[in-house]
């Protein structure tokens, strides 16, 4: 047996108890799995009274975490604070001038801070590790940068915040309105404390953005992604999407192109019957498109306890059985910039509109759309009661360019009763 | 840059070829990823002049595979000849020997031969490598072996044979009788030469012996599976299962208890809805079940060229990272013998049979299972124009044993035409 592998833990959350629990219960399986012993030599949090349900006792405790870096007795520095600043990053970046590797689940600061902090870790010889960052208990940043390396990536997609799939698939099962769904959820405790975070679409965009930098070899660029919540969708796009096939998903889209890298974290419609369309509740679903390999997709529970830890326990076993390897799974030097798509590939795009019961309203809107080159796939009139007619239009390709000149016409012709709701279409 | 990582190829079949592509089209990418140059020196197959629409220009040739084991310009030998023994082994025992690593796609060597090689390959300090010979290109192997290494595994399972899959999803949808999609599937060059490894499950059972000794830290041990093949599932059995809601599947099912070491690779019905019974055609499906990290669902191409290649480079590329590991995840010397489970977990069985048109006929077989101590979940009698009335039973949870006991008393009623049919129904 090798010397054991000595951990230093800071953050005692959900994910740090997790982490705390396997390293006790899983005791004898990694020591056998990786020839090591793996211990916890000290632990930081900020309250150090707090009654977590676990044993801490036989650790040392501080109360600052950057202190966890400068101790001789730790080898790797676990980082679950979060925040992509902050304590967080002054932590890693002592851990490496102080020679320690960092396992983190903290996906703001990767997205963010991941290129400096990466070339930091391997200028002096460390590891960043950060499998607990992209869809909890999925192994996908090692299916990405390991599993399927020798692949050209074409496209990245995934449905990675299980709070957002679990509000709009109980909308759709529960018939209720955004809000309900939302203070259920809240209720429930899983936004986080800032909701925006999550219903807001910038968890999952900061995912993506660490996925499209393994797929493409380039900087990770959270800056340039398109980004849009959830907070629209209304339960009457849900139910019309659903007459004409689709489901709605807050679904990640990454893919290189002549055009540049297209980074996209916005509700789409994806065929119901396909994968995505099927995922329920707050899985997760990461889908790899690679060139060799083909479809490659990855299911399973995005955040939890046990499923985070294990995450994080994986990172903490391949350093205990020596596999180093760079950030990104290319020397961060060689990372390319990645120039922002101007625009989004061509889609088709699903279009709900209430049309005022005036004579011609139907004709107007057909001729806005023939105007900006947009022809139309499928369309349906419903039958209504009031003064407003709904109106579901699913157009062929277009640009968003052409789209966007469409809802602009659609303003002009007066025969609309509020705003057009417009979502893309997604070929998973 | 380092020093090239390179390959000697036996066997220039379709992942040879797949193989010998990635490396030529895909080498500025390797480079990137791994800081070394994928280089191949020397390939070797039966026919040397046969055309496989591929350059090999620039490789040297041997007629013995086994001679690229002996050469002081291979690091790795790409043992893609097939087998459980034979040249196979032979090159592999020579790689070990001559201080080369082995990276195969050989499912058979390693479920049968897996122990004895990863000795001696941990023995000489070497590595064996085999993502490419469980499910294609889906990188399950490391996801056990590493991704998910810190979790008590609590049951794998998977449809690991496509083309099993097509032939059962085929039948279903174009309503044609096994025979005759099996000659298609024959037609389609997607059968073995020798079809019973497809068709009798052996091959998909080679697979989840590998996966098996993984995920419980056994020794591969294919012996005691129970295996039973596809080949006496009728267009009748997939249609009424259907009708109870079911979808049959060659399932692999691996699981450790009290009871010891359960593997079996049968037809069982899966729920239409699972993921699992939603597969379609050639596709491949693996599902961990992991105490900490929950449900893993991994699903992609099982077979061809670009698949099983891309497979291949992934351990190819480990290597040139200088990424070692144990065999099986941990060493060969410490995987435990694996007992036998003296009999499969209870579960429920779908029942079928042709009943003779006589007053009490039913009451007879209801009877005979009761008194086996066999309750009944669901029955459905059909209507008919013959003397013979179908007849579908789901049972509650029973033994293989209460079943086998039922299934002999049958016999003795009398009222029975033809031979009752059995399948177990797999939660999913």
């Amino acid at each position: 047996m090798n010397t054991p592998l000595r951990l230093g833990i800071a953050g005692l959350g959900t994910v740090g108890r997790g982490v705390v629990t396997m390293v006790q219960t899983r005791a004898d399986l990694l020591a056998t799995r990786t020839g090591r012993r793996i211990e916890i030599t000290a632990v930081s949090a900020r309250s150090r009274h707090k009654d977590r349900g676990i044993d801490l006792s036989a650790y040392d405790w501080e109360d600052d975490p950057v202190a966890l870096a400068h101790r001789d007795d730790v080898d790797v520095v676990v980082e679950l604070i979060g925040g992509s600043d902050g304590p967080a990053k002054a932590l890693a970046e002592a851990a490496f001038a102080n020679g320690k590797d960092i396992v983190t689940a903290n996906k703001a600061m990767i997205a963010i801070n991941g290129q400096t902090l990466a070339e930091q870790a391997e200028a002096a010889g460390r590891v960043l590790r950060f499998e607990a960052a992209v869809a909890g208990g999925i192994p996908i940043v090692k299916a990405l940068t390991e599993g399927l390396a020798g692949n050209k990536i074409n496209r990245v997609m995934g449905v990675m915040n299980g709070t957002c799939n679990y509000i709009l698939t109980r909308m759709e099962d529960a018939k209720l309105p955004y809000d309900t769904v939302f203070d259920e959820a809240h209720q429930l405790g899983y936004l986080e404390a800032d909701p925006t975070l999550d219903v807001g679409g910038i968890d999952a965009g900061h995912k993506l953005a660490i996925l499209a930098s393994i797929a493409f070899g380039t900087k990770p660029n959270f800056e340039d992604m398109i980004l849009e919540g959830i907070e629209h969708i209304t339960f009457e796009d849900i139910r019309r999407a659903s007459d004409m096939g689709y489901r709605v998903k807050l679904l990640g889209v990454a893919q290189m192109s002549g055009r540049g890298l297209e980074q996209r974290m916005t509700p789409c419609l994806v065929p119901k019957g396909s994968p995505l369309g099927r995922l329920e509740n707050a899985t997760n679903m990461v889908v790899v498109e690679a060139e060799e390999a083909g479809q490659i997709t990855l299911r399973g529970a995005g955040a939890g306890e046990g499923p985070t830890a294990s995450a994080v326990m994986s990172d903490i076993i391949d350093i205990a059985r020596g596999l180093r390897l760079s950030t990104f799974g290319q020397p961060a030097t060689t990372l390319q910039e990645a120039p922002a798509a101007l625009a989004p590939i061509p889609a088709q795009y699903y279009l709900r509109l209430e049309l005022l019961d005036k004579p011609g309203a139907l004709a107007r809107i057909a001729s806005a759309l023939g105007e900006a080159g947009i022809s139309i796939d499928r369309m349906r009139q419903y039958g209504h009661a009031d003064a407003t007619a709904p109106v579901l239009i699913v157009t062929h390709k277009a640009t968003r360019d052409a789209l966007d000149h469409a809802l602009e016409a659609f303003k002009q012709t007066g025969v609309l009763a509020g705003e057009a709701v417009a979502i893309r279409i997604e070929q998973v």
